[in-house]
């Protein structure tokens, strides 16, 4: 068997530790780097500062193979990183010709004039592989070093997922050889964690002791993580369908998916499948269903559209709601969301209806109705489905529960029928 | 003046390492701790290891005052991280009374049964400090240890800011003397990078050397964030003032807002002081638009409601795109966007209406058309504003971007009128 192949991710920038950006592409990468069979040993982050990035590389050149650095690169002033890897591996700045003809290419295409900062940004340390970026003046880097491979990329993400995929990537698994390691996600949703872990703790104690379990949960879900290491792909993957077809029975009515599935492309695909279309009629969510549903590539095949009803004037004018049953029970109640749910399958002429309304906070609720209040549906044509969820405090947080809970309906609704 | 309190986040849980799930904790955590005036000086990742936990905790007692130790608490047996930290302080775990007193009623009010994974969770090491979680079963902890302080917090986002919000802060601000940090940050839009950074050069170079500029670019926008260090909290506020005085007559017309306001709730502020009530009709970002509209807490005062017309038959049906438009021109046509926006401000009765029209991909682009072609468009009653938008390949980035650039064509055109 050959060696675990162990990375580090290093991101810089004082703005991550700020917390005056989100990173989303230490996520990315860490499963990047895991489908290759790499395995990520840290995460770090550090400010803009010479003296925590060379702490941070020292160390990491302690404990991986791989270090994989992010950030810093841009051609503003504040940045600090190529300098800095100038003194970590003993080298100078060279003008590289490469990396100046792309960026001046870049400029002329877009018959923008070029400043010496941008010039600034083809100087690389002379140790340093190329590593050509189609999506901006920013370079991507390569080193070898001391028995260590260095890659230095920008923290734009779609530059630095460009630079991932079609550089660096290929480059990792021709330098390493990798030992194989599989990964089977489980996806449930409409149970706790800790009656999941129960419901499933002789199965869990029966696993082999190269597969390993990892309970994630999110809003409105738990998923099951099953990371197995061997030798052999395809010894593997059975082994996992195994544990996966044993477990199943204890589980099977709150698995919605496997894997990269979502609820909203696993919704997709059986709507596909029984040619079905989708309207939504939303109050509290505001358009996030109608977001998630459409985030999914191909979605318009089976997608119709979605009314954001926030005012009751929307309610009644395109949605077809009773002004008398908003003035006897509110927008908020069982009967308004049946007619809204109704009310938009028959406005755009969809097979099927889903709606959304609620308290989503902060302000807004009553003794009778607190924040956290919602009502979702679902109307098929055959018959209109409704719960009442009893949510928490918090806005973001109440809409994504709603639209999970309701997705959720949706896809129990359409394998009922 | 005081000395500067350090600080160090870790996370635990091989989910993050492997990039199974978002860590969204560690940036609010950065804002929080920044505003008090501790100075993160890194944030580390390890996974659910007992070696790796023990290492990254002696290293961090090296560069910080404070650890902020997160996830690894929940109810699952993949959860390690109080054993190791009885490891770490030498001490054993204990039955904490108060937190057992605490699991025990949220199981009863919730009339749930309670399992022994569950009843564990009410066990602490040692030393530790119990922090009351109001709002999971997981505990808080605070420990002091050597010098330095270490808390533990459940990685569940809304249960870690509770704790951090009603526990941990006060605890810090009256634990440590700390020093006066001030930020300001300056948002822009409609301006790359490198444009900005040539335009305040000058500005920049004279800045004195206790204030700190970053350059923060985003989908669509780039963030001026301007650091104050010093002893005196109003000092550093007129001293930030003057800074944004003197740079902002170069920028101005780039400028959409200060700190933490975001497009959409400027877009809100503008709207209410006008009085105006505002609709949005959505092709290719789904939803997405009124989404960050109604993420706004109150937006419910001038939003009225959004038709998102994914199919050809609601954009003539809802909001009376003509049929002949559609058929001459296509969807994604200067023509078809006019008339989206006139008839949803018609439509639903609303002051303005705003629309976006366009190829998010990845499939479904032409020639004439490649993905990324984008039309977005704002009718006051007044006129008409088009633009056409020239984006990239990616479905999510274009969704987002075009989202961007039309918040802010539409806050352009609210302060012409």
């Amino acid at each position: 068997m050959t060696n675990t192949i162990r990375a580090e991710v290093v991101t810089i920038g004082d703005e991550i530790l700020f917390g005056q950006i989100t990173d989303t592409n230490t996520q990315w990468i860490g499963t990047e780097l895991t489908n290759i069979g790499i395995r990520i040993v840290r995460k770090s982050s550090v400010g803009d500062q010479a003296k925590a990035i060379l702490e941070v590389l020292h160390e990491a050149h302690q404990r991986a193979d791989v270090i994989l650095i992010t950030g810093g690169l841009g051609p503003t002033k504040d940045d600090i990183t190529k300098k800095t890897l100038c003194d970590y591996f003993g080298v100078n700045l060279v003008r590289n010709p490469e990396a100046l003809a792309l960026v001046t290419g870049f400029f002329e295409k877009r018959g923008r004039e070029m400043t010496d900062l941008n010039r600034g940004q083809a100087d690389l340390p002379a140790n340093a592989v190329y590593l050509q970026n189609d999506w901006g003046t920013a370079p991507g880097m390569w080193f070898e070093h001391e028995g260590r491979v260095y890659v230095s990329l920008p923290g734009v993400p779609f530059e630095m997922k460009h630079l991932m995929t079609n550089r660096v990537l290929p480059r990792l698994l021709s330098h390493f050889q990798t030992p194989i390691i599989r990964h089977k996600m489980i996806l449930t949703a409409g149970i706790g964690e800790s009656f999941l872990a129960e419901r499933i703790a002789s199965w869990e104690d029966s696993l082999p002791p190269h597969i390993r379990l990892a309970y994630l949960p999110s809003f409105g879900g738990v998923r099951l993580r099953l990371t197995a290491t061997g030798v052999d792909n395809d010894t593997l993957g059975r082994e996992l369908d195994e544990q996966v077809a044993l477990v199943l029975p204890q589980i099977q009515q709150h698995v919605y998916g496997y894997d990269d599935e979502t609820l909203e492309s696993v919704v997709g695909r059986i709507l596909t499948e029984r040619q079905l279309t989708l309207a939504t009629a939303e109050s509290c969510t505001g358009g996030y269903v109608a977001s998630r549903i459409t985030s999914v590539p191909g979605s318009s095949a089976y997608f119709l559209g979605s009314i954001v009803s926030y005012s009751n004037e929307v309610k009644i004018n395109q949605l077809g709601v009773k002004p008398e049953t908003l003035q006897q029970v509110g927008a908020v109640s069982e009967e308004t969301i049946r007619q809204m749910a109704e009310g938009v399958r028959q406005a755009l002429q969809a097979n099927v209806g889903i709606a959304t309304s609620g308290i989503a906070g902060p302000d807004g609720g009553t003794p009778d109705k607190p924040v956290g209040t919602v009502w979702i549906a679902v109307a098929t044509g055959q018959r209109i489905t409704t719960r009442l969820l009893k949510l928490g405090q918090y806005r973001d947080q109440n809409i994504q529960l709603t639209t999970t809970y309701l997705l959720n309906l949706l896809r129990e609704e359409l394998l009922n029928q």
